[in-house]
């Protein structure tokens, strides 16, 4: 099992035919990584149980500790994360008793709202609430479809909503704190720089040079201006047990960088500029 | 073979930790799905050599006509995409003399324009020429990197750079003819609709029954509003010939499909409230 590793795995038709920009993984990457996290792949597959059940078993054979899926629970038929699940496990789903009440309760708040007539547990609410065998559901505070969670061998195995208000409410609420725990004292620090007047091409081996000084930081260079205008951003990160220390090395990391970019005709600026 | 199936593999560590929003990847989803292309899968792996043949080798084995990577062909040491496609490949990059030609090109008109003093090919410089044995370089209108492509059995496995100005000009130059000629007569038609007051749960069976008699209208709900008040895009797609035959397919599932939720207590609105 690889330690502090975790995948995600998008659902959603409306992410391959390029309708919707995934703001889900970007936010799940982003949030992850600031737990301690080392995401290690990112998959987006359609509403297929086939295709969703073979990205889960070649993610499972990766061993990451953390699986976790977004989209695919909610009541209408081209919602099937679960069901690829538990095909992907040789397994079935059932309605679980726990989940079942989440929905129900649900349903009596819209009532009691005077949002439905009567408190009716039809087919497609029933559906939210049919789990692969031996998962548990996990709360969720804004919307009604729970999500789950199965531990299969070293792997937690986690299904989140794709709504983007109930996806990051049930991951606050349930899978910050095991991140949180898996992460330990490894955090993650960053910082960028701005670099004009200098190309990725002579930039290159002065980053070569200042990470093979600074092992502990990690430099990336972004392109971001157009061909005559060089415009570079310098992003620099480490993982690092407090922020005294992350600052130190990153500090020590741009200063010596920074400098190099100076006397090669670079022009260093703190921030963004447009 | 899988005929107009494509597979997108995105490589960098600021996708994985959530520095990048993907605009890359809905970018190309949306144009390669506009040419009649079934984008199938999405990938996203760090700048790691063994990660990207991993990738690779795994989409070759299920035959898309086409593969297309973005980032990792440019200069830095962690630019590392074409070395995974050779790895993957059991093959070896060599300097493309093409290629080469190329960035060559593209020093000389920075030294004429007086960015630079003279053309020196560096290593850095260099490195961006060198393709998986018999690959053919792309040429890049707006940046230095050039692409590249090599046939693999039936797939086009095509690689292109990270920056989207230079990614989006060698797609429309170079990539979305074939893709074109790929899709041939199968073009790409969506519309959406927008429901008030109705809840999914309700809305699921009504889309079931519309889908079962329009088999050529894919519709999709998803959920905008909150808790206290339903707002639900209604998207509806197919694949057409012409604009006449989606017209006329789409509206009719969508007069249908309205009737059907004012039936059933919800609003229509043909735009987007907010």
């Amino acid at each position: 099992m690889n330690q502090r590793q975790m995948e995600i795995i998008c659902v959603g038709n409306e992410l391959l035919i390029g309708k919707t920009l995934n703001t889900n993984a970007h936010w799940m990457a982003r949030r992850a990584t600031s737990l301690g996290i080392n995401v290690k792949r990112i998959t987006v597959v359609g509403d297929n149980v086939d295709e969703i059940a073979n990205a889960i078993r070649e993610a499972l054979q990766r061993e990451p500790r953390f699986i976790i899926t977004t989209g695919g629970l909610g009541p209408t038929f081209d919602d099937k994360t679960l069901e690829g699940i538990a095909k992907a496990l040789n397994s079935k789903l059932e309605v679980n008793e726990k989940a079942l009440e989440m929905v129900r309760e649900k349903y009596e708040a819209f009532a009691k709202a005077g949002r439905i007539e009567k408190v009716e547990l039809t087919s497609p609410r029933v559906k939210m609430a049919k789990l692969p065998k031996d998962a548990e559901p996990l709360p969720n505070p804004v919307g009604t479809a729970p999500g789950a969670i199965k531990r299969v061998n070293e792997t937690f195995l986690i299904a989140l909503p794709g709504v983007p208000s109930e996806m990051e409410a049930i991951f606050e609420k349930s899978v910050a704190p095991l991140l949180r725990k898996e992460g330990g004292e490894n955090l993650f620090f960053e910082a960028s720089i701005y670099a004009d007047d200098i190309m990725e091409s002579v930039l290159a081996p002065l980053i070569d040079r200042i990470m093979h000084d600074n092992p502990y930081a990690y430099i990336k260079s972004h392109p971001k201006g157009e061909e005559g205008k060089p415009h570079i951003e310098i992003h620099f990160s480490t993982t690092a047990k407090d922020a005294k220390t992350a600052k130190d090395r990153l500090g020590k990391a741009i200063i010596q960088l920074s400098e190099l970019i100076e006397k090669n005709g670079g022009k260093i600026k703190p921030k963004k500029t447009k």
